[in-house]
Order: C-alpha cells, then sequence, then structure tokens
C-alpha cells in the first residue's frame, strides 16, 4: 500500500507544483505584468493547467486511487482524507469531457469581455445572448454528474462540497426575516456621522498602517507579502509563500485597512495549513465558507470592533491628526460599521450583505431551473432588490450587471460569501468560550491566543474535514444563523441605540 | 509535412511554455520571494523542467525530426532553422541519461553551498573537493558526445554553438599580447581622476535616469519592466515580456546607469525577436557571444562614448550638480573610461576585461585535459593574474574564487563574454559604414536608426543563424579580434594621449 501511495503522492505533487506555478504565473499578470505580455501568459497558463488536467485524470491515477480506497476507507488518517479528496477531484475531472472545457473556456472569455463592454455601456443586451449561453453550459456540466436532490447542488458541491441546495434555502429562510427586520429597524433609528472617514489620506501611511495591523495579526512576513493591484485577492504558492494584494480608493481611504484585513484573514489560514500536506490536495482551506469565515472574522468580528479600535485608534489619530480632529473612538466605531442600504454588494456593509447575496441564489437557482428567460433578469433583480434593500437601481450597471462571476460561468460561488459570515460567527462564539478574555485581549492588541485558536482547530486540518464537518467538529453544530443573528444584534443594537 | 511540421510546432510550444514559466517563476524567486518561499519554489521549477525534458526528448519528437530534417535540408527556410536548432538540442538533450542530469544536479547544489562558504572564509580548500566532483562530471558529460577535435568543444558547442576551442585559441592568441601592450602604454601615461564618480548619489535619482537613458534607447516599457535584485540580469517570458534587473552600489553609484544600458542592450535584442517565431526554439538571441555583443554594445560602445555623454552630461549635472561641480563632460568621459589593472573580472575596464577571460580559459581548457591538479589552481591563477593583469590577489576569495560559474558547472562560457566584445566592435564598424552621421545622431540623443538596424540585421533572425554564420553574413567576416583592438587603441590613446 505504502508504495501505491508514494506513486499517487509522486503525481500529485506534481500537479500541485503546476498549479502553483500557474498561481505565481497569475499573481505575476496581476501585480507586474507589462500591458502586452498577456497573449503569450494565457497560453503559458493554459498550457500548465493542460498538463496539470492530463496528470490529474491519467488511468494511472484511476487506479491507484481506487486500490487505495478501498484498503483506506473508514479511517481518519491523512492519508486516507487525501485518497477521499483527489478521488472527488478525479471523479469530477473525468467527468468533464476536455472538448467541454475548451469549449466552456472560448465561451467564457467572450462572455466575461461582453460583460466588460455592457457594464461599461449599462447595457444588458450585450451581456444577454453570451450570459444565455454560459446558463447554457451550466445545464449541461450538470448533466455530466448524477442527478442530485436539485441541479443546483452539482455547482454548490464545486465550491462548497457537501453541502445541498436545500441546506442553504433553509439556512437563509431562517437568516433573511430577522436581518430585514434588523435593517428597518436601523433606518428609524438615529443615523451615524461618516464623513471624517472620505476626507484625503495619504496613500502611503494608510499601507503602512495596514501592514502594521496585519504584523499584530500574526501575518509571517518571511512567509508572505502585501502588493497592489486592481482588485484585491489572496494568492498561495506554498504553505511558505503565500501572498495577498490590495487597492487604495482615494473615495474611501480606509478600506485599503480592512482589505487588508480580509485578505490577510485568507493567508493566516494558508499560512496555517499543516506543512505535512505541501504538495498534495490537502494543502490550503477546505472550502470557499471556511475560508471566508476567516477573512470576514479578521475584518469584522476583530477589525470592525471597539476594542481593536479602543487598541489601534490612538496610532491612527496620530498619524491622522487633522483628518480625525475632535473624532472620538466610539464616533469612529460607529462610522466604520454604519448601516446603509446601498447598490454594491462588495460595499455592503455587515447588516445588509447577506441579503445582496440570497437575492444572487435565487436568481441562480432560477437559472438553473429555467424558471424565467435570461432576458427577463434585469426586471427580476431591481424587484428583488426593492423586496429586500428597499432601493432601486438606476442602471444595470450597478444592478445585474455589477459582478464578475456569472460571466466566467462561476454559478454557484455567491452563498459562500454568506455561509463565511455565519460560520465567522459560531466560531466566535466557540472562541469567546475558550478564551474569556479575548476582548482584553484585541484591546491590548494582543491576538496571539486568537490566532492560536485558529491555527489548532481549523488552519492546520487543512482540506481534511469536509467544511460541515470541520464546522461540527469544532462548534458542536452545523453551518446556521443563529450565532450570526446575535452577533448583528447585539452590535447594531448598541450603534444604533435599538 | 505540414501536419507533421504542426505536430512538432505544438509539442515545442509546450516545451517553450514550461519552460518560460519557470523563467516566471525564477524571476519572482530573485525580485520578490519571501525569505521562506525557496524549497517549494525549488520544486515548481524541478517539476517544470522535468516535464520540459520528458517532452523534448519524446520518440514522437525524435521520429518528426528525423522525417523533417530529411525534407528540409538546405533550405534557408525559417522552418528548416527550427528543424536544425531543434534537432542540436534534441540530440543534445537525448545524449545525456536522466541519472546523470540529477546526479549533476545534487553535485552542483552542494558545491554551490560550498563555494559560497569557501568564497564567505576565503579558503578553496572547502570547495576543492566539490570543484573535483563537478570537474569529473564535466568530464563524463563530454564522454557522452562522439569525439571532437579538443574535449572542451563540446562545452563550447552548449554556449556558442559552431565554435571551436582551437578557433576561439587562435583569436585570444592575436589579442592578448595587443592588450598587454596597451594595458602598458596606459599605465606609463598620466592617470584620469574620477573620485567624483565616488560621491553620494540619491539612488532614487540615479534610477530615474538609468530609465531615462534606456528608454531613450527604444526600451519598450509596454513589453518590458526593471526590478531590483541582488546581481542585475535579463530575461524573457515572451517577445511582449522581457524584464531587466539592476542594483544600486552606493561605492560606484552610477555603475547603474552602466547596468541598465548592458541589460537593456540584452533585453532590446529579445524584444526585436521575429513575433513568428514566439513559442518556437527560433526565439531570443541566437547565442551567448552574440547576446552579449548586444549588451555591450548599448553599455560601452554607446554608453561610454563621448557623443553619448555630450547629450546627456547636461541633464546628469542637473540632477547631480553638487557631485559633477566643475567637471566638463570630457574629465567625466575620461572618468568612467579609466583603465586600472584590477582583481575582479566583472569591475574590469574594456582595456583590461579580455585578459580576465583568458585567463579562465586557459585553466578551464587546463582543467579539461586534466593537465594540472585542481589544488593547485589557486598559484595558477595567481601566477596568471601577475602575468597578465600584473597584480596578485592578497586572497583566493577576490582570487579563483571570485566567480560562481564553475560551481554551477558552467565550464566553457566565460569566452563568451570576450567573444561579445569583438564582435560588438565589429559589428560597430560596420553600423558607421552604414550610418554616416552615428555619432552626430547619438550626440542628439537619437537612438532609431542604430536600433533599427540592429533589428534589421540581427535581432529579427532570433536562432535562425549559427553565431559565426550571423556575424560573417552581416560584417563579411567571422568573429575576429582586429576591430576591437582598433577600438581600443583609438578611444585610450584619445584619452591617455598615447
Amino acid at each position: 500500500m505504502s508504495e501505491k501511495l508514494n506513486q499517487l503522492k509522486e503525481i500529485l505533487g506534481e500537479v500541485t507544483d503546476l498549479n502553483r506555478a500557474a498561481s505565481v504565473l497569475s499573481w505575476d499578470q496581476q501585480v507586474n505584468m507589462p500591458p502586452a505580455g498577456g497573449e503569450a501568459r494565457g497560453q503559458q497558463m493554459a498550457t500548465l493547467g493542460k498538463i496539470a488536467h492530463e496528470k490529474s485524470t491519467s488511468q494511472e491515477v484511476g487506479r491507484l486511487l481506487d486500490d487505495l480506497k478501498n484498503e483506506l476507507s473508514g479511517s481518519d488518517s491523512d492519508d486516507a482524507a487525501l485518497v477521499r479528496v483527489a478521488t472527488r477531484r478525479y471523479d469530477k475531472d473525468t467527468r468533464v469531457p476536455a472538448e467541454f472545457v475548451a469549449e466552456q473556456a472560448v465561451v467564457t472569455t467572450a462572455a466575461f469581455e461582453a460583460w466588460v463592454e455592457a457594464k461599461g455601456k449599462s447595457d444588458f443586451s450585450i451581456f444577454l445572448p453570451h450570459l444565455e449561453k454560459v446558463v447554457g453550459l451550466v445545464k449541461k456540466y450538470i448533466s455530466f454528474f448524477p442527478p442530485a436532490d436539485h441541479p443546483y447542488d452539482t455547482l454548490l458541491d464545486d465550491y462548497e462540497p457537501g453541502m445541498k441546495t436545500a441546506d442553504v434555502q433553509k439556512i437563509f429562510d431562517d437568516l433573511r426575516p430577522q436581518q430585514v427586520k434588523l435593517i428597518k429597524a436601523i433606518s428609524s433609528a438615529k443615523q451615524v456621522k461618516d464623513e471624517f472617514l472620505h476626507k484625503k489620506y495619504n496613500e502611503k501611511k494608510v499601507w503602512d498602517f495596514s501592514e502594521a495591523i496585519i504584523t499584530k495579526f500574526g501575518f509571517d512576513w518571511n512567509r508572505g507579502r502585501q502588493d497592489k493591484t486592481a482588485h484585491p485577492f489572496q494568492t498561495t504558492f506554498s504553505v511558505n509563500d503565500t501572498r495577498i494584494t490590495n487597492r487604495f480608493e482615494p473615495g474611501s481611504p480606509l478600506a485599503t485597512l480592512f482589505s487588508a484585513m480580509h485578505e490577510a484573514g485568507h493567508a493566516l489560514y494558508e499560512q496555517g495549513s499543516n506543512p505535512a500536506y505541501e504538495r498534495t490536495p490537502l494543502a490550503g482551506g477546505t472550502s470557499l465558507a471556511v475560508h471566508e469565515s476567516q477573512s470576514r472574522m479578521w475584518e469584522n468580528l476583530v477589525g470592525r470592533s471597539l476594542p481593536f479600535w479602543e487598541h489601534f485608534y490612538p496610532e491612527l489619530k496620530k498619524s491622522f491628526p487633522s483628518q480625525l480632529d475632535g473624532v472620538s473612538v466610539k464616533s469612529f466605531y460607529k462610522a466604520i460599521n454604519k448601516v446603509e442600504p446601498s447598490l454594491i454588494r462588495v460595499n455592503a456593509d455587515e447588516a445588509t450583505y447577506n441579503l445582496h447575496i440570497m437575492l444572487r441564489l435565487e436568481l441562480e437557482i432560477g437559472m438553473v431551473e429555467g424558471k424565467f428567460a435570461i432576458k427577463d433578469l434585469p426586471e427580476i433583480w431591481d424587484a428583488k432588490m426593492r423586496d429586500y434593500i428597499g432601493i432601486t437601481p438606476p442602471n444595470v450597471a450597478t444592478g445585474v450587471l455589477q459582478d464578475v462571476h456569472w460571466s466566467y460561468g462561476a454559478i454557484g460561488y455567491f452563498s459562500t460569501y454568506a455561509l463565511g459570515n455565519l460560520v465567522s460567527a459560531q466560531l466566535w462564539e466557540k472562541i469567546n468560550g475558550d478564551i474569556h478574555d479575548l476582548d482584553e485581549q484585541i484591546r491590548r492588541g494582543k491576538f496571539d491566543a486568537l490566532l492560536g485558536w485558529l491555527r489548532e482547530k481549523i488552519h492546520v486540518y487543512g482540506h481534511k474535514y469536509d467544511p460541515q464537518d470541520l464546522v461540527q467538529k469544532v462548534t458542536g453544530s452545523r453551518i446556521d444563523s443563529a450565532a450570526y443573528v446575535r452577533y448583528l444584534t447585539r452590535k447594531y443594537s448598541d450603534i444604533y441605540a435599538l
């Protein structure tokens, strides 16, 4: 057995090397690449992807997995987990024909370009025929898999292994009325002031402050770095080389701080993965939702908390004395948590964010079910925006066309953002049970106990446990919304004196 | 035939993609990578190299090349050149067993580490056993190839295709007495002053000035960039993404300018390669010597000329008024061309540089022939230094241990540096025949005619012609030293009033 396992690990190690090399090329494309370099870079990444796919779907891998999974089934060992995770990927990768993958690449490349143009001109008709094709391909993709309880299950499983459409719907059905109720209460309360957040702030100083914060979190600069890109993201080349990117928007200058905390949250997860999992499919984070629970926790539960700013605000005020003149830490805390129903998901506050996600989930399920014509999407979008958030987009650019995801066929992805919020609160309650003076530690700028807890309970396991199993193992229950509602209610009752 | 050609190009295209991806990983390692990232990066690069090697030495490639080379032989077409170049690489790659390559990797990795330590402690005995192993492997490498006129021919051919040991010896034998004579004459002349070159210069301003210069040369920033590394180098990811690196040494602050010109010379060659050669072995520069002819031309024949500084010096003086106060352009020109017999090759001036190379060539040939024991190398080195340059190294760190090349087995490489100098002067005479007012153009900061000439006569051909054939085609003669001696004599007769 151990020889077969070694053979499997050797092949999967090479596949990992190829995929990580592709990640370096992609990072470089977004951080450094001169403008004309794109065509060759696309070709290089396509070649790496093709070879990785050939290797990971080879008959040899199939035979090794078949032999090993019988021998290891029922074991809780790392090797058993490796075989389980690798088998799931192998099954998925081998079900989808290479010609389909090639067709999908062509369709989504064109769809992405059409989306850019359509959004620029705020004209849905430019994107419509492409989105129709994308949805057609998504349905075809589903057809390669055995029938599930719901066709959308197949999509969701790619991003959140083991999660069912019905599970997410149940979670969101519980959550929706409570979030809507909270927002209504907030909208009738006395509003908070935040005009000092939109003054002019020096970019270099904000950037340096963001790095000072994540250094305190425990981001390991010996094993990572932060660079500038158009859109912030986190990427991993190895457990010892995990990078984040960030941006500076003059219109909301301090957003850079929260982006850094968010991406560092992802990076801390990756930096904490068991080094023994390197070059195997167990390395990294177990799912998008659990990953998002980490980024959201550091950004929101830590970074938008009062104890956090009781520690950092004096320093921030020293860096920006004129901008923050006369602003107390409590006023600053309220401002960075201001609730304001708004059009754009990525700018949404914690109280409204999940509603943006629910809207998208319903539309995605509708598209997959063929419940409505794609051409009617803008209208349905606007109606739901009025219903959930209480505002109507003035145009499709700030409405149905705002997100890039559908253009590249990523249908099934959005829910993981909201699920990540819920998991972050579930973990937070558990952590506060285990670390009784956590608020006090944060107030003193101490994050080592928190990071240590996350390392031990979440990070070190990589992909070993499926997301629901991991959440169950750590918190005693599966993903649900109760903790998040308690968190939101407590926080906003204080801020808005509800 | 065209179908076989397409099959070959498809495979070689993937091999190119893999090699270029490895170049991106290597560039990132030297420019960006956090300290702990090295182990995984090495593994990723090894996997890319292994797969590229498997693909390029496959039996399929062998069959395709066999079929195609008969059909295309004698043709001057690009396709015939591609098959010729690919066949040569295939023959070399398939002669060397994979186990040898693996053994070599292990030996040279250890040798490199030993060299770092030995140089640091200036203790040759630490490096000695490793160098003995390296030389043993080099001899074994030679044994995989058919006997040549001289065993060293096999090594030389890897770096300078078609060049023979006897050719290089003949060229160097002509050159040596003339360079030695010139240096003697210079040493008895009145010396030039250069203390203003060693004052404190602002790094950012020097860096910006270096970029202003290479922009005027025609370096295309849309297809390239300059970054900071420990040692300057140039690397290519595609004809549309060619990067250079540079450094700033406070001890010789303006060296940054000449490094930028040198590396930009390499990059201009790569940027000028025929775009139709992309993803084939014809892309890039034809040999190390021809590549070096380009870098040396822009650095020395252009960048250390009087007309060049008649254009740029007023601007330089504006940037550094106090450092260059009272220094005329002629004095500046003399200072940057100061001849000073010195220990270190990479810092050597144009008059002495080639002598450093000749010394190394003789020692390398001696090692391959087994003419002396490796343990006697330091002594032989010092004797030759006294003989050629007139000084004795005070220790091995500044003597026989100064260069990294032998530690990674690159024996046969050094001559290409000197050959590049010679070719640069041969081309320069030809260019001045074709562009009669070249000096005047340079004096006006105009480089487009020069770059246009190089593009048309050299750059566009990539690897199509072997180096000696290309030099013959362009200048009417093969590589020789006459033009370089004329250039040096004219230049230094003026500077030192000989």
